[in-house]
């Protein structure tokens, strides 16, 4: 089978690989249709994060499960999967109490020996935690394809975002970021009932596919000139739910600038650069934060039925679409931020 | 009349000063019937934090309205009133929309030109706003007086840290400190419903206190080893709400050492040696941070008719009370842990 291997900074192939091969009885293999580029795929593209010269690629896959272990029980032959980014066991003390996103055989895909979800199959762990079926009707489903896709990672990341925040009906918002999650945090918070979306993009482009997904206010200034203006939008006030989609100093310093007292920072930016937060500066303002990971397998099962029927539709964030073998012109369209999010149709 | 004066590092006196005078017409004086003295009021007592010598001392009282200005309409004299450690105004933007801990005239006492608690009767600046009045029925009233009195900032405070760490029935917490606001926060989770409360505590006499107060289990052991005995005690999970009422470096790396993957830290313990928190080590724990300056004047209203009830008891929590003139033996007595909290009896 075909698979993407990193092979350094501004390097990757795809290569000839051995099939996939079910290795214990609660596993599966799946054949993925359709996988994506992650903005956190560009770390290692990049040569800022360590990435080990061979290892896969990709972490965001759907597809057709064609073969099951003995062990596997909801799972079957034949479903269509959506393979969220983080696997879980389903079955450890941390997962059985609900923090399976601490799960004592948690991985994200790609590490170790596990296959990456830019190939042609992957070799699913654990079966019956990891993947979730859905439904293909012939008619809907090519159509249904990115959005489903987006409920990997992205399109629950963003949720995430807004319920660390605590958005609700009548929230003021401010979702910080423009990239794939930043767009599915507007999205998830028109969802949610927010009043107000301020939505700090710079990019007309992705600033145009916020207002579609619910923004009501863009603020495209940056730093110190996009706080003073947040801060004229909300009267000095500030709002209550900050989201933050980015993950450097510069944004983490624009989240607490804008956010009310007693409001709340929902982060799911992986943080870069080690940005760290002065307990003293918070105290006086009641600023919570709350956010990490995303436990993508408790938020499917809420999005994918409003997916399925078209209420939640985030698909405009893939705006370029590739074959697997043109997997580094992927690559190269995100790092030059001339595509917001790739996907890799594999059909 | 007789007030509470900073004088430098171990030097507090009671001298005369003027008598309390109205300044504007939204004002009240208050004869300060009890007062108390503040964990926090032993840092600039012990040189440990800047304080202007001469300034005035305390923020907790109850007392009797004596006086009130032609603009003050919820106030009467002859009121008694629990008045917390924060006062607003009630009318400013922020106060308006639900921030009033960002009110923008917000103070604490003894700043300024403001009176301190630990006096013989206080100007109060926004009578109606900052003021809560209780009925003194004569048969009770002495012995409510210790738990009327924590309402001003301990069992608020505690009570912040109970709801910002989300507890809730069936909740298990671990309460990070002894001291008053420790205590309060071990008895503000036992009545949110906690089913278990582990309490952190290496004083015998405070523990039992915490027994007392709703703590189910006690862990007298300190850094290192106290992870691993909750960690222990609770399978390796941690727990669900880590309660942190300390405020230093070292409470701090134990509130994360025991959150479990998804809990949150509710922090009340004013940031000592300016811990910093680095949002990479988080990121996969998904802990929540959420904490601060306590919005007291929120929470009176809840758990005042509780207290008046006898159904909340922090009582407990004063372990010793002085007259007045006794002040800088009072001081000693909590620099030196000989007592939890000291009460000053003005009556």
């Amino acid at each position: 089978m075909q698979a993407g291997i990193f092979h350094g900074a501004n390097d990757v192939r795809v290569e000839e690989v051995p099939d996939s091969k079910l290795k214990s009885p609660v596993e599966a293999i799946v054949r993925v249709t359709y996988s994506c580029i992650c903005g956190s795929d560009l770390w290692s593209y990049r040569g800022l994060s360590p990435k080990d010269k061979g290892a896969r690629l990709g972490h965001e896959f759907i597809g057709e499960v064609v073969e099951v272990g003995k062990k596997v029980s909801k799972i079957k032959k034949g479903d269509f999967v959506i393979a969220p980014f983080w696997m879980i066991d389903g079955t450890c003390l941390m997962c059985k109490q609900g923090s399976s996103m601490a799960c004592l055989n948690g991985s994200a895909w790609s590490r170790g020996d596990y296959d990456g979800g830019q190939g042609e199959m992957v070799r699913v762990p654990f079966a019956d935690a990891s993947l979730f079926p859905f439904p293909v009707r012939k008619a809907l489903s090519k159509k249904l394809m990115p959005a489903l896709l987006s409920l990997t990672d992205v399109m629950c990341t963003g949720h995430h975002a807004a319920v660390c925040a605590g958005v609700s009906k009548g929230s003021t918002v401010a979702v910080i970021g423009d990239g794939a999650v930043g767009l599915c945090a507007v999205l998830a918070s028109k969802r949610l009932g927010a009043k107000r979306i301020i939505h700090l993009s710079s990019h007309k482009d992705r600033a145009a596919i916020g207002k579609k997904f619910g923004a009501t206010e863009t603020v495209s200034e940056r730093g110190e000139a996009a706080l003073a203006k947040i801060k004229k939008l909300t009267k000095g006030i500030g709002v209550d739910c900050v989201l933050e989609c980015v993950g450097t100093k510069e944004s983490w310093d624009s989240a607490f600038g804008i956010a009310k007292e007693g409001g709340k920072i929902g982060w799911v930016g992986i943080p870069y650069g080690a940005p760290e937060i002065k307990l003293a500066d918070l105290f006086g303002k009641n600023v919570g934060i709350v956010g990490g990971r995303a436990p993508a397998h408790l938020y499917i099962p809420q999005l994918l039925p409003e997916v399925l029927s078209g209420k939640l539709d985030p698909s405009a964030i893939f705006d370029k679409t590739i074959k697997l073998k043109d997997l580094d012109a992927g690559y190269k369209a995100m790092d030059q931020r001339k595509a917001i999010k790739v996907m890799i149709d594999l059909t």
